[in-house]
């Protein structure tokens, strides 16, 4: 059975939710033998009516530091929805209705992030919340958020947030990118898909919405997730301009990132690292620039022959990060956008440049991660971790996939999976999910779904392949119950345990199936597991057998001869 | 468009069959320029009436060869189809229909093994007709055969089938699992199984029915089979026998292998590694024995407290392989259950013998791939493949997956196809599917498919990171008509074309979507591949870029100055 608990932090009254899987008992020689009860991550969150939001659980934590204070902030106009928003006033959805909320900022002269009071040596309860959901010491967690190999994305105004950590110390991490365009889905559409990428383990989500109402629909998102929002601020700020690019400025830019900042972002996607100069290197790829950010700065440093101007304000753009404790996601704008175009010039020198502007964030005390691609062969997605690692100082590497071929659209969830969880494995610390629609349209609800479960088996592969300490634990769990013919337990222990269940039943659904020694694969008489059971009870009861185990056991002793001893058949 | 073509081979009258991508053309500067159609290898064989069976593509090939005579061959008993068949009359299914067929067989002391002839230095047709399909010099195809680091499954009794070739040198190959069990399925079912599962690109089927009619299920699924079958023909010796392993014999089981190999079966999975001193070596596993074979013989090992008689009467099977050319898959019946068991001792203990009767089947002139697992953390995924080719002296290793974590029953044809994609990089030659149904049960028609998409994927990208040659094209034409938004090619190109169109008629039905440049994930504005485009129009065009395009020259030309000279932006 499946249900959830809190467990007390190092921070009195800091509670950590987590799933509890309790599981039955195993047959023993001396009768029934219970079974530890297993506790999964949990990224649920306590659950909303989407019209009131979820409670502020960090208000007290953040008012307590006493670093910040009300502040007016930007009234919303209608032209943040987008100039299709003012002309066309029909269209726009409902206002957010939950309850007014004070827009926080850091008072005159204070930091604020979890970076700057990490290296104060200051555990927060944000950082005492985390350790106990990785099951290691706050002390861990604040080591690595100093030293920038890890982040806690937390802006002081997204108070719903659940605290997590971003780092390849820690689990690996998976996002999902939700978000309406011109084209489709409403409102409600997208906070529906919140909830189900949340309930599926997305540990943040990504706003990326395109079409009209962008303000909106991100007030009503960020206002019920219990994980932290990121957004591509160069999205909404291109809508204000009609879409025109280059007709973007960094006045229109600078709002819109102080707007997303007061309504609570956690971090956003800044294209800093697009300069003029490496725009020139992607005419000659196969598919150019398909970073959308990376394409309107692009067109935008062409059009004016001027360099990047998130580039040349990258320090205004740290002062007001810091001001709100917003993570840079500094964004591949020249990521490959097929294996033909991995690893190339345009890529790494975008790259190096991330890694300089890495180092300007840190000295702001901002947070920051670094992203990653997108479409690279499996022979070079190693090096894309290794190099990034490198030239940004072991600042958290996000990467999208890397999908392994461009052969199979309508399952890019799965060519993405492939190098996702090798590059885990190597030290990425958080994963973008790809769903199946990749390429091809906008996910829906079952696309959120399927994309976030395969994500997280590339995250859960990669974190016990990296031998993450009480990762091993779950699998050891649930092969367990296999074995055991715990059929109940192996579906409450299931990643998806829905899926697992319905797929049991498609083909044995009486109820007593459930507790018998064998599935539909195989049959009763052919089960390997029940055969395999029978021998260890022969060779538990048996003299022969435990001849047999005496005999294993010299064998064991002389080592490598007996292989030597394996010759030909007689 | 895709159209089924034919193409000559070396050898006369011996043509290939390839699916031909006829491509729109591209927008050039001077006006449309054509794309070269793209070849894909093809399985799915001519297309057959189920009742009627294939035409005998290698009759002709077979019988100049001047090796093979007719025999009497062994008459089908009741008994064949398990003793349940003798004594329920009722569900015996109906008996193939098609056309009565000579039994042929090695005359007496000649060679016939396909491994025989490339020793001999002779190109078979059916080596010249994979060197075509491979896209090789067919002296590449015998002499990787003749040092038996590959494999071309062909029995002579299966005169159907289209030569393919099993080796780490030629494309990563993917085998797919049908068949009944006791609980379910039927014969019409399995065959459709098997036409779907070529539709998607299986190389090899094998038939692992374990349920009643064994011997008729297998002779429809020979007879409409345009790829190799492979069997396990322990699984029907057991039937034989009532289910009880105990009561197995050499001679059961020998009559079993010469009854399949009559019918055709190209190779067969054979569990002569699972000593007798190797069984007490899986007692403190977490799952035991999960080979069903595997533990079919360590419960007769145990039960006599006798060797393998797989393992004791494994010469005489040598010679009865090859006088079929029936190809050995020396099965994994010790291979691990569960992520925690992996590599351990009686895996490799087992990996080892298989090494030693590897030799012992090559003197026969008989041709050889190992099998592997199953579950194996990433980490430990590579160490499979690296110790089975050195201790198998590069015999083709033919891998189940592996799984990559073990907690998302439902989900295995994903937990799997990242093992398979790494292991296949690192030389496995064929990887056996997992569908969404393993752990659950059987696989239906649509589990067929995914599972043979997630394999499809896992190999192109092995493919594709190995270089092997042409592996590459196919992504980048794809890319190439991504690019161009020529949506139809790119649906065409598709690994599975049908389910890319549906995705993106999901979401933009109309006709005129298919020629629209953009999509509905981010409508016609957002869309980075269109700004992509006008950036490079602006490069080409404009004196302003022009003038990047030489600054972007020198760039290149002063190396990785340009990376040091990346610093803070002003």
């Amino acid at each position: 059975m499946r249900r959830k608990i809190y467990v007390d932090s190092s921070v009195p009254g800091v509670r950590v939710p987590f799933t509890e899987v309790e599981l039955g008992s195993s047959p023993g020689p001396l009768g029934d033998e219970p079974n530890e009860p297993v506790r999964l991550y949990d990224t649920s969150g306590p659950g909303s009516e989407p019209e009131k939001g979820l409670p502020a659980l960090r208000r007290q934590w953040v008012l307590e530091r006493g670093d910040v204070a009300p502040c007016d902030g930007r009234a919303a106009t209608a032209r943040d929805d987008g100039r299709g928003a003012v002309r066309d006033t029909a269209r726009r959805p409902d206002p957010f209705p939950g309850a007014a909320r004070t827009v926080l900022r850091a008072s005159a002269g204070r930091p604020v992030t979890q970076l700057h009071y990490a290296r104060q040596g200051v555990v927060t309860p944000e950082m005492a919340f985390v350790a106990t959901r990785e099951g290691v010491e706050p002390e861990v967690v604040r080591a690595e958020l100093a030293a920038g190999r890890a982040i806690l994305p937390a802006n002081v105004n997204h108070l719903e947030s659940e605290p997590m950590v971003i780092g390849k110390r820690f689990l690996t991490k998976v996002n999902a990118n939700i978000g309406n365009s011109a084209v489709t889905s409403s409102v409600a559409e997208e906070v529906e898909k919140l909830t189900w990428a949340t309930r599926f383990g997305a540990d943040t989500v990504m706003d990326l919405s395109t079409g009209p109402a962008i303000h909106t629909t991100r007030e009503w998102i960020v206002r019920n997730s219990p994980v932290p929002i990121g957004t591509v601020p160069i999205y909404q700020a291109l809508e204000k301009v009609d879409g025109s690019a280059p007709d973007l400025t960094w006045e229109v830019y600078r709002d819109t990132v102080i707007e997303q900042a007061e309504q609570g972002v956690d971090y956003m996607t800044v294209h800093a690292g697009v300069l003029l100069r490496y725009v020139p290197m992607t005419v000659n790829r196969v598919t150019g620039i398909v970073s959308r950010g990376g394409a309107i700065m692009a067109a935008w440093c062409l059009a004016h022959h001027e360099e990047n101007f998130l580039y040349t304000h990258f320090e205004e753009l740290c002062e007001i990060f810091a001001a709100y404790d917003v993570a840079f996601s500094l964004g591949d704008g020249l990521r490959p956008g097929s294996v033909a175009d991995a690893n190339d010039e345009a890529q790494f020198s975008e790259l190096r440049t991330l890694g300089a502007l890495t180092e300007v964030a840190w000295e702001h005390g901002v947070q920051v991660m670094v992203e990653g691609p997108g479409h690279v062969p499996l022979d070079k997605v190693i090096d894309n971790v290794v190099l990034q690692q490198q030239v940004c100082h072991e600042a958290p590497f996000y990467t999208l996939g890397p999908l392994t071929t461009d052969v199979a659209p309508g399952y890019d969830h799965i060519t993405s999976a492939i190098g996702a969880a090798v590059i885990a494995m190597a030290g990425t610390a958080m994963l973008c999910y790809v769903t199946p629609k990749e390429h091809l349209g906008l996910p829906d609800r079952d696309d959120v779904r399927a994309g976030m479960v395969a994500y997280k088996i590339a995250a859960h592969a990669a974190d016990v392949a990296k031998g993450h300490a009480g990762a091993r634990a779950w699998d050891d769990a649930l092969s367990k119950a296999r074995f055991e013919f715990r059929w109940e337990d192996q579906f409450d222990l299931a990643l998806d345990p829905e899926t697992a269940r319905r797929y049991h039943d498609e083909t044995l659904p009486a109820e007593p199936a459930k507790t018998a020694h064998f599935c539909s694969m195989c049959g009763p008489k052919f089960c390997s597991m029940r055969i395999s059971q029978d021998v260890r009870r022969m060779a538990a009861d048996d003299p022969v057998a435990v001849g047999l185990r005496s005999k294993s056991d010299e064998f064991r002793d002389t080592g490598s001869q007996l292989y030597q001893a394996v010759g030909r058949p007689s």
